[in-house]
């Protein structure tokens, strides 16, 4: 595969670029051709790369692309599993170059999905071209790329289970996480969940003079505040009640095992700009993102916000809410306490509403399984060393749900490292890591 | 002065109206060619009312406009304060016509500074023209507005300062504050200072993946949540140490003449929409606003504020941070209490910055003065019932600095309603309480 990347490298970088050229924004409903642009282009390079069939789906919301090729009745099938669709761009004036116009620099690929996912679902294209073209496919192999991970595949779910039969296979295969680090590669074998919340504080009907009124009724900006500043306390522990009753914890043979993981705190804490850590006490900063729960409000708004001083005592706050889970809590009982919990704890004189926006639930995989097996030997044969199993922070939230419709695990051979910055400015996706990737994936196929 | 209006309706309409169209917000710096305009004009309609001298004066800021007419160098001299620049106009889509195309319906004037000051202002110029006309002026009359109370007068001091002599008066006659009701007149006593502050929390250096960080370090929004939560305790009292140090407690004589204005809860809650008031123990919703201190969040903002789910753990969060003053709190010193304290309650992992923008004292004017016994005297002639003594909970920060700086009191005869909603979409201003304005101030120069 080495030969063969050093041969075509011109062509896959044209390849490449030709997605991440498209805006496919599934938060954005102004996006919604880009959409249907990648879908298409995707199609076309599965095509190219060698599949049978490939054809873009309707679903009730983005469409999803499905390929396949097979090659033996008899033999198992691999199902490939990835997304086209991006994180919006803003803060825009961040960006180096802009998200929409790749290029190469210091050896990575600079745009927005160089990365998550169009980057990592790219090696699988190629890996799977070269397999084909040099006759050493012996499984068979099908491709579902979606449309709309970024905002928690809210349709797929559903399109999965009208089309359990069209999916059906053995393992699903995915690069949509990180390793560790280049020098240690590592295979994630378990993924936290997700609930997502849009809040809102409504006071007054409509903004107030804040001399005429302020010191007199509350402020929904104040309240909001006291109400988010009350959901984590000083021992880091979320208060929503019931939050934690579900999470299991784990034996401290487990706690042992994840804390041979190589992390150094203070290059972590350098790399962000950051002087001290924080989180849930009791537990190490990797336990804190891989085994444990959080809450974290991703944005917030309300009132003047622009320049000056505007002296309004605003009608309405607003906050989105973003709660990581672990295996066994479930993100539609967690998205019900919050809700029960925050409209609770709203004092009276405002009105609180809440709306659940995605949800999706964590996962485990066994390392005992042939699948892990497999990318375990390919990954040690291309870095020369043998992956360690780690827990990632981030969610997949339809890959919990494709497990128990296919009956299928998933295993997460994820390319991706921190310095990527994705769903931030300049994300970035490095070469080394895009090669190595299409060199690992091809050893899976070739061990599995 | 009755029939004055009714024969020159149509004209007093199209003069304010030309001042209403012009956007002169004085927070967004694109409005500076309005600021410019605006002032022109208004040197053209006092010069038209028969200013013998008016003139656009260059300040570090935005401009002031000065205009005079002496009738007597041996009698009293009256300055005439107004502002003409407006808030902005944001959330523009909740405005039933646009801002600044100003219109009559149901009997009032809509439009930003249909009263907030642009219409109070123009009920001196006419009053001031109709008493001119008429040979009725028997006191220098002086005019000076400024281009900068919305942003708290940041030049004006510094100007008042150095035209002192150019600006000496016996008394301050300012038209920028509302009554309790039209069926109860009063006239504004006392009002409360302002400090203003953008406060910023910054943890990581870039935008992070939620998933990735989460639980980990310090997110700035929930962690800037938490500092504003804790601002404002469960007694409704600031908790910023030193805040209360210097407010002068009403006896309890003060306190009951405060109880004698009329005030009806239920109407309030109702008119604003809101099931329950709310605020510092012990006192009641007039003197919450009117004789107490308070804080208020007028803007919050950071992280991910578009449509759907990013799961962001946001590098920034911001908020701009209202306190209203009473006499005897210096804003400086408030400011830096303020300061120190955010800054003390920071926890490690995130980085404060406080920035002061905008600051004013609060004041109180004797009931027994010749002016107020003017202005109670012509405002019963007008609404045939006495004007009760009130104090407003707004600021007008440079009233304080120029009743220092001039040793003349200022005198608050504000015609403005609640229902105006300054500041607010469809700012409006009764076309009664308008000419009972101008009747009131014709009223005020007969009887000083």
């Amino acid at each position: 595969m080495k030969q063969y990347i050093q041969q075509n490298q011109e062509r896959f970088f044209n390849e490449l670029f030709s997605l991440l050229r498209i805006p496919s924004v599934s938060a954005q409903p102004e996006h919604k051709g880009d959409i249907e642009r990648c879908a298409n282009r995707l199609v076309e390079l599965l095509l190219e790369a060698g599949a049978e069939s490939a054809k873009v789906y309707p679903t009730t919301g983005n469409p999803v692309v499905f390929a396949r090729k097979d090659v033996d009745p008899k033999a198992e099938t691999i199902l490939v599993y990835g997304h086209y669709d991006v994180q919006p761009v803003d803060p825009i004036e961040l960006w180096k170059t802009p998200p929409f116009e790749p290029e190469i620099r210091d050896g990575a690929i600079y745009g927005r999905g160089a990365n998550d996912d169009k980057g990592q679902l790219f090696m699988h294209l190629k890996a799977f071209e070269f397999l084909n073209s040099k006759g050493l496919l012996k499984y068979n192999v099908k491709f579902i790329f979606e449309g709309e991970e970024e905002i928690g595949s809210p349709s797929l779910a559903k399109w999965c289970q009208e089309n359990r039969e069209l999916l059906a296979c053995n393992i699903i295969l995915v690069s949509d996480t990180t390793m560790i680090g280049e020098s240690v590669p590592s295979i994630n074998v378990g993924m936290r969940g997700l609930a997502y919340l849009n809040v809102t504080v409504q006071g007054p009907n409509k903004d107030l003079h804040s001399g005429h009124f302020g010191g007199a009724i509350l402020n929904p900006i104040n309240t909001l505040c006291k109400m988010i500043g009350s959901l984590i306390d000083e021992h880091g522990r979320i208060t929503v009640k019931g939050f934690y009753d579900k999470v299991v914890n784990l034996t401290e043979q487990e706690r042992a095992m994840f804390a041979r993981a190589p992390f150094n705190l203070e290059e972590y804490k350098k790399h962000i700009g950051i002087e001290e850590v924080s989180g849930e006490e009791g537990f190490s900063t990797l336990e804190r993102t891989g085994i444990r729960p959080c809450l974290d409000v991703c944005g917030i708004w309300g009132g003047y916000t622009g320049q000056g001083a505007k002296t309004v005592l605003p009608s309405v706050a607003h906050a989105k809410v973003s709660m990581r889970l672990v295996p066994n809590q479930d993100p539609k009982e967690i998205s019900k306490l919050f809700e029960e919990h925050f409209k609770a704890i709203a004092p009276k004189g405002v009105k609180v509403t809440v709306e659940a926006l995605e949800g999706g639930s964590g996962f485990l995989i066994p390392v005992s399984s042939k699948g892990y097996k497999a990318a375990e030997k390919a990954i040690e044969d291309v870095y020369g060393i043998k992956p360690v199993p780690s827990r990632g922070g981030g969610s997949i939230a339809i890959l919990a749900n494709m497990q128990q419709i296919l009956g299928a695990d998933p295993l997460l051979m994820g390319f991706g490292l921190e310095r990527d910055t994705i769903h931030s400015p300049n994300e970035s996706y490095l070469l080394s890591q895009l090669f190595k990737g299409m060199e690992s994936i091809v050893g899976f196929y070739l061990n599995y």
